[in-house]
């Protein structure tokens, strides 16, 4: 019995081809507390690098889901925070972080 | 101002190094569905190649979330599904679904 590649599963196949990446919705987490400089995020993520952050950040912006925003300091400061659309990443942050409790409390069991 | 790696960023991080391994969670919504023999995954997931899904249902396997049956046929038929711990995981599948079908609405128009 064939079985077609679903328009639904499709969706999910989208949703995780943006945010699977493995530490974007980690990054969303952070934002969802409010904005953030570099620097900031830097130290609420040890486990991604300079480089990394820098990568996911902006395709993060360029998927519309993330804003930047420099302020004229010196030297400038640049903050990243959720644009609206990026607050449609709320809901999926909070499940996925009762999977995870979950998931600790059991495997501490 | 220092931050510290939080409890709750955390169990993101926790639910993401498992889930967050690109197409796991579409495997999962698969599953979803009900029960499948690897052929049919296979055929659901042309994007994953056979080793791959091989390797994802067993960590799968191993985190407890998908069961694997074999059925003494000849030749011997293989079937996995969700255990009960992989039910926990349908909101998850399901909020992905509702963001997935959202951006891709968004990125047509």
């Amino acid at each position: 019995m064939a079985m077609k590649h679903s328009a639904t599963g499709c969706s999910v196949e989208e949703a995780m081809r943006l945010l699977g990446v493995r530490w974007r919705l980690l990054i969303i987490f952070y934002l969802v507390g409010g904005p953030k400089r570099f620097s900031e995020l830097r130290r609420c993520l040890p486990v991604i690098s300079q480089r990394m952050l820098t990568l996911d950040l902006r395709a993060l912006e360029e998927a519309d889901l993330v804003e930047r925003t420099v302020f004229p300091t010196v030297p400038v400061t640049v903050q990243y925070g959720l644009s609206v659309d990026g607050l449609r990443l709320v809901p999926v942050v909070e499940v996925m972080r009762s999977f995870g409790l979950w998931l600790k409390e059991r495997d501490r069991a």
